[in-house]
């Protein structure tokens, strides 16, 4: 049997009709990559759900990496995040929900850092001409929040995943005629990022081994 | 004989290798829009000659509509430009000069606005989903210069022509790498923009007519 | 009888309690600066109104220097104009109102030039340590419009003084608990900057007398 | 005796003739801030040593809160840091050497969150009027490498003290004439943040008590 990638995006929120993480994830979906076969989730916008959901999805596909995408809009490349923090802040989710607590893990660790190779994944996509950085916080909403669960779900449980984040800039489409500078990136460029992102991630499992 | 559009762009500068205003406009050169002919030209990014050029260019092809590109890195959507001022700023050229004077013509008026219907050209673009946006000033280096150049020209020969300036983003592999947060924009989309500027333009022509 | 510098500023706009351009100005009523006495007058964010009543202004003061201030929230320096263009936007003034046309005076020329010295405030101002910088647009709302229409009045009716415009960075207290991300200046800063602009204008006087 | 409490800041680095975060701690040496005395240290931006003297500072003062201040270049407000993580990017420090590792403390956990009530002194500077923002990411460079040591100290000592760290932006006369918008902030300002983050710190003492 066909060893599994987990890949994730979000539904969009916020008012905007589409969300390039959930788009490039499901345009993925059966993909095979590096002899791994790509499975691909859409994780809803909601506190609780979001991380219910993630840890059923790791329990059943059992991947060997798993790879969560989410919206940035306002940042304008690739960023692939180096760490996941045990908090919440106040934002609102797709039903009008604030996180009960600003933790979201009770006693969990403060921090899990990524797995898969944050470093060589940003070099990698430059390297290709893809914009890309390290970034040293996902945040404090759903991103980090399922992020985090997956670190912790993968870790609390003896997993073998490799866990990892990459936050994704905003489509032209969506900040066109908004009437701010947002930058925005070509959705072709969003999901090449991802297979480079994965790709990356199978050497380090096969260099390990 | 069939009417011809100008489309220029600028050779690369500042150490980069490649100036998408340039390439797309080379990439446009012997097109058919709108039932006119592109004939592109590339200029140099020097003080003097590029003015030297841009009048010798607009003699020679006799255009209805010159629509000149220029690279702003930094910016995150299509710039399409309102005015153009008799000012230079202390910029140094490919050569290393710097323009010898503050202003571009002796005399000549503060400022002329575009006369390809700028506004039109933008919301065109927000419509089609590639952001762009009105911008009131070209800067005082070269873009504002030859802008600023050929709107002179038309107007003090009496040319016909209508005059038009868009600076476009940097594209994705000039900027990756680099280890700053610059915006970039897909070549396909700067393309795209630029045929449908001229389109807009085309159809002021007529509606004139 | 002591000859007059004209300064004047804008009344909050946009929900602000506050305008740093009116209060500034305020503060400076009456001051006396390198042997000229400042008349300080408030405007209202009106189209129509805010022109005539410059004109007024101009008319009643006669000055050497018009110097107009406008906040521009979002800009971290202090930014001094060099340019007016004959354009108004869509934006609307304090009463709900957008300009009707989208020229401030019909058969105006494009663009005056400020006729401060820009670039001397400019060099003055950083070196005494507060951040300023030439800006080649002041934009196209009641900013531009006093600007352009200060210039035309007294280029049209052939008076002496000499026009300029700063834009002025926000207050930390109006951004503070924003959530956003808006740089800011200690108003004795911005205070500093206008009689620093004042002075570099007055010596431009003297030094053509 | 009285109790302490340690206020650290940074010499200058990176070309600068001042940092204000060094400045700024300096001038409250000694100062008596809520019953308490404030002891002020400046550290070198040296991997290692900063460690080092940090750890000893600590030892010798025995403070009740632990405030570490650092210049952010480029930030608009105050940043109170949510978490240290143990992580160092490839910065180079004041004599030319990178960290040679990318942790700071081997085994260590991967983060500790700031033990200051970093929300509340948000909060509290907002309403006082200085721009201030809950920072979810110290950056990897020095900041974020004294933040952890001073964390990791204090818990693996079992020691007392509160543990905080605030980025401050530039000051306007670093910025001045540098011919970039970089925004900056009033050194008294700066001052009066530190002050109330030390009272809102000494507050969550006495709550505790």
């Amino acid at each position: 049997m066909e060893e599994k990638l987990l890949l994730t995006g979000f539904e969009p929120f916020g008012g905007d009709k589409i969300n390039p993480s959930g788009e490039v994830a499901k345009s993925l979906d059966g993909a095979e990559i590096g002899g791994y076969q790509v499975v691909s989730r859409v994780l809803p916008v909601e506190w609780g759900t979001a991380r219910d959901l993630m840890e059923r999805f790791i329990d059943e596909v059992d991947p060997l990496i798993i790879l969560s995408l989410g919206l940035s809009a306002g940042r304008a490349e690739i960023s692939v995040e180096k760490v996941a923090i045990n908090y919440t802040g106040k934002g609102k989710d797709n039903r009008g929900n604030v996180s009960e607590r600003n933790y979201i893990i009770e006693n969990g660790p403060a921090a899990y850092f990524a797995t898969i190779p944050a470093e060589e994944v940003v070099e990698e996509l430059n390297k290709k001409g893809i914009p890309a950085r390290l970034s040293l916080t996902a945040g404090a909403y759903l991103c980090n929040y399922v992020f985090y669960s997956a670190c912790h779900h993968v870790n609390s449980r003896g997993k073998r995943a490799l866990v990892g984040f990459i936050h994704v800039p905003a489509l032209p489409e969506m900040v066109a005629g908004k009437g701010q500078s947002v930058p925005s990136m070509h959705v072709d460029l969003i999901r090449n990022a991802v297979i480079s992102a994965l790709e990356t991630g199978i050497r380090s499992l096969t260099n390990c081994g």
